[in-house]
This record gives C-alpha cells, sequence and structure tokens, in this order.
C-alpha cells in the first residue's frame, strides 16, 4: 500500500454483476479478477453472499472467492447482508467483509426488511464472530453507509443520522465505516461536508472510503471532493456497469478506466497499468456482448505524451 | 450578477453547431437562445464571424446576434478569429467578443494558419478598434488560450508558455483571458495549478472563466477544480454537443444540464431553473433527430426533495 497514493476498489464482479441479468460464468468472472489483479489492482469486491435465489448471479461467490484468494498480492472482499453471509465469507477466506447498513430505514426495511435495531444486532454477531478468528486470518469488516446522501424513497437523510450510525456501528464492533451514495444523490460540497463530520465522528483512521455512483453525471467531481478531504479509497467499476442505472447511457457506478486516468493524470499514484487495466475490458465485452460498457477514456484514449503517476 | 455564484456560460450555438454537420435553421437558433434565457441563463455564445464556406453552420451568425440583443438580460457572446470577425462582431451588436490564442503555436498555425507574432498583432489591432467605441457600446473583448492543457499534435504544453501569452495578451489589449481545454487533456490538478498561475500572471480580476471539454470525462470534475480556484465563470454545452467528439458516446463539451445540477446542489446559485432548462432541450432533439444529445440528470432526473440553491 506504501507505494500507491489512492487505492481504487473494483466492485465490478459484485455490485456490476448484480445489477445486470446475465450470469457470467465463473471461469469468467476468475480470469477477470486475474487479469486487473495483474493489471495492478490490490483489492477487488468479488462477490456477495446473499441466497442464489435473491442474486442467481453471485451463486458462485464462494468458488470465485476460492480463485481469488490464489492471486498474489490481492484483497479479496465480499459484501454479505447478514451473519449467514458472513459465516459463508469466512468459510470461503475472503479478506474483507462489507455489509451494508442503509441510514434510510425505510429503505433497509424495503431492501434488507430489517429495521435498524435488528441491522445493529447482525452486525453485532458478526463482529463478534470476527473477534473470535485468530488474528493472522482474521478478515477486515466493516459497515457501509447506504443512502448515507439521500433516498429514493425518503429523500433527503439526515446527517445527524448517518453520524449516530456510523457510532454505533463502531461501538457494535466493525473495524472500520464508509459511505455510500447508493442512488446518486451526492454533489462535491456534500461528500465533503459529510466525510469531515464522519472523520469527526468515528476518527480519520476509520472511514478511509466512499462508494459513490454516477447516475448524474458527478461520480468523478464526488470522487475528487472525497480525495481532497483525505479518503483514500474509492470504489469502482469497469466499463461503469451496474449501479441500478436509471436509463440508457446513464452508468451506474463511477467507471474504473476513467477514475484510474483522472488519478494518475493528477500524479496520485494507484498501482495500476492503463494499458493493461483497458485490455481487461475485452473480457467483458466478450462474455456480456449485449451490455453496455461506459467510459471516456476507452474511446478516446490518453492524451498525447501521458505518463502515469511516478 | 449579484444574485448568482457561478455564470453558466452556454456556448452550444457555436461550439456545439460548429461540431456537427447539420446547419440549424437562424428560427430554431433564435428559439433555443430565447428559451434557454427564459430559463434563466444570461450569457450565451450564440455564433461565430468566420468564412461561411469555413462554417456554413455559423453563416447567419449577423442574424442570430440582431435577435439575441433584444432578449432581455441577455449577454451575447460571440468568437471570431481575425479583425474581420470582430468588425463583424461589432455591426451586429455582439456585447462580447472572443477570440482563440493557441498556445501550442503548432496547433496555431495549422489552424488559423497564424503564429504568435501574427496573432498577437491580430489581437492588438482588434483591442484597438473596440477601444475606439464610445465606452457604454464598447464590447468586452476577451482571449481564451486554447490548448493550455495539452494539444493533440505537440503534447504536452509548457505552462511558461501559457503564462508568457496571458501577460502578452494583457499587453495586446484585451479585456480579460481565459483557459481552454480544447483538447480535453486537463485533470484537476492541472486546472488548479494553471488557473492559480494564470491569476498570479495577470491578476484574478482578469482571468474568471474556463471552457472545459468532457472527452475523458473528467468536464465536471475540473469545473469543481477551477470553481475552487476561484474561477466564476464555466462555459458547458446544451445536451454536451459538440467539443469534437473522438468517438460516439464521448461528448466534447461539459454537459449544460449535469453541470446546473452540480452547483446548484452545491448550494451554488447559477440563476438557472433547471425544469425550464430540460425543457429547452426539447428544441434540440427536435430539430436535430440524428444528433446524440449526452447529459445524466436529463435520464435520471433531479434528486427527491432536491432544491435549488437558495
Amino acid at each position: 500500500m506504501s507505494d500507491i497514493d489512492i487505492l481504487v476498489s473494483e466492485v465490478g464482479p459484485r455490485d456490476g454483476l448484480q445489477s445486470i441479468d446475465a450470469v457470467l460464468p465463473t471461469d469468467v468472472k476468475n480470469r477477470w479478477i486475474s487479469a486487473q489483479a495483474e493489471a495492478g489492482f490490490s483489492e477487488i469486491e468479488v462477490g456477495s453472499f446473499v441466497p442464489p435465489k435473491v442474486l442467481p448471479q453471485m451463486a458462485d461467490t464462494a468458488d470465485v472467492v476460492k480463485h481469488a484468494i490464489t492471486v498474489p498480492g490481492l484483497n479479496v472482499a465480499v459484501l454479505v447482508p447478514n451473519l449467514r453471509g458472513a459465516e459463508n465469507a469466512i468459510a470461503a477466506g475472503a479478506h474483507k467483509i462489507s455489509i451494508p447498513f442503509s441510514v434510510s430505514e425505510t429503505h433497509s426495511l424495503k431492501n434488507v426488511r430489517r429495521s435498524h435495531a435488528q441491522m445493529f444486532d447482525e452486525v453485532r454477531a458478526i463482529a463478534e464472530r470476527v473477534a473470535d478468528i485468530e488474528a493472522d486470518k482474521r478478515p477486515h469488516f466493516e459497515a457501509g453507509l447506504s443512502t448515507a446522501f439521500g433516498c429514493t424513497i425518503e429523500g433527503p437523510v439526515s446527517e445527524d443520522l448517518v453520524l449516530r450510525s456510523a457510532e454505533t456501528l463502531m461501538e457494535c464492533g466493525v473495524a472500520e465505516v464508509g459511505l455510500s451514495d447508493t442512488t446518486g444523490y451526492a454533489n462535491p460540497e456534500q461528500v465533503k461536508r459529510l466525510v469531515r463530520k464522519v472523520q469527526g465522528a468515528v476518527g480519520k483512521e476509520n472511514i478511509t472510503g466512499v462508494h459513490l455512483h454516477n447516475t448524474r453525471g458527478l461520480g468523478l467531481a464526488n470522487a475528487l471532493a472525497a480525495i481532497e478531504e483525505g479518503i483514500t479509497t474509492i470504489d469502482s467499476s469497469l466499463g461503469g456497469i451496474g449501479g441500478c442505472p436509471f436509463a440508457p447511457g446513464a452508468s451506474g457506478n463511477i467507471v474504473t478506466e476513467d477514475l484510474v486516468f483522472m488519478l494518475e493524470a493528477m500524479g496520485l499514484r494507484t498501482g495500476v497499468d492503463i494499458d493493461k487495466l483497458l485490455a481487461v475490458r475485452n473480457i467483458l465485452s466478450e462474455a456480456l456482448p449485449d451490455e453496455p460498457l461506459y467510459g471516456f477514456v476507452p474511446d478516446a484514449g490518453v492524451p498525447k505524451g501521458f505518463q502515469e503517476a511516478q
């Protein structure tokens, strides 16, 4: 980690694939993950441990994790909705386990059918389970504060509630919290303000990452805002796939290719080789020929004379 | 101007239309300009005074200016490549005249067949012509430093040359200089650094605007960077049309709709009514049915509970 400035955490195999209908075969997922690690990525969220009936695209997550943990130098992250998912993640050998906590309780009840109190109980149970694992094998357990920037059902979400949720989640035993713009509502001013507030509430060392969407085109501007406040991990998705797009042309997640270009052009080292990254895209476009891939840099190329950050 | 924080200067009728093959009829241009002014825009670049053989899309600029100056409260801007164009702009009654000065001399020679020395002479001649006009009728004359962030022929462009060019242009008599990312090469760090340097060279009051492209998806992030350094005028184009796109999906100019949303969401007043702005888009899509219009906010809509800046 010391040779990079910003960690671009690839979430395409999880957030990307779970939002599209096609089921990517396990061997293609594995090739994708290996190729992207080879391009310089040190963290990839490879899947989620949810019931296969809910998300058949994620049914092979245990197998994908088993492959991913053999890739040298790769931090293998997964998403879990509950203790059962966490048990599966631990059994598979995942290095990092994230649970989404929806700050909008309406969204939480609708999405995972759990109140905030029930979610805190679940998080506490997972934290206790994780704490029982011996230190050198213990996965990093974090909670993502989803709908932190607004909710499609409730509208604006109370920033005080975001802070109190972050504090309670830390008390429940997570190692870290993150901020998620689940709905693509965030703007740069809000990102800065909320990052600063959460840093103040839980300590800078306990919020290092944000998960942003590009629903309204502000993804990179919001990432810039987060970085200016000291955030060092940004989630993004190859080809911008996923993230509940509203309409064609409106990609969901931040496009990994464009994010890496922005950071490297700014002199911020990501560890990523852009040419190799652009080649990884071919794996996706061949396997998902009907799925639109987004991004500007893949079309326009890098500027003449461009150099990656030294 | 005192009731807005950021001036979004619409350049679609000039930079947008000059980059597409279709020629928009004069009455459609006039309806577009009127409707966008009605939506709250106080400055629109309505065309350029170039030879009709070179850009037939701009052949009616004098007529468009004559209409635009009748629109209440609208600052009518035009682009001119030389003294002859400036004479036509003055005759038509334009309020603001911009001349592009390409910092890459290779680009200047190729684009307008003029060396830097020849361009400075041209700028000086226009400035003298403008100075002869009585003060209350005198148009604002500014120079845009194009290819300031890099050139597709030369590659990186010397920042010292940008500064020296800015200083010389001020000495030649322009009222103001602007920075243009003609090639879509800029990144936020570079925008900040170069804005600060030019502010240092010519004074903050003599650089208030930037013209950015979205070729590599960094348009809004770059706009944010510029605003953070005190820039108060950002050019953009309705539907992101224009700006020499490299490929489908790679829009050229910053999308006006997304920029206005970002600013208003951040609490920065633009004076624009977003609903009215989105309706203006229909004029373009009906008149140019084969031309792709870009933008995320037109598809996704504004967030639930969204309020414009007060």
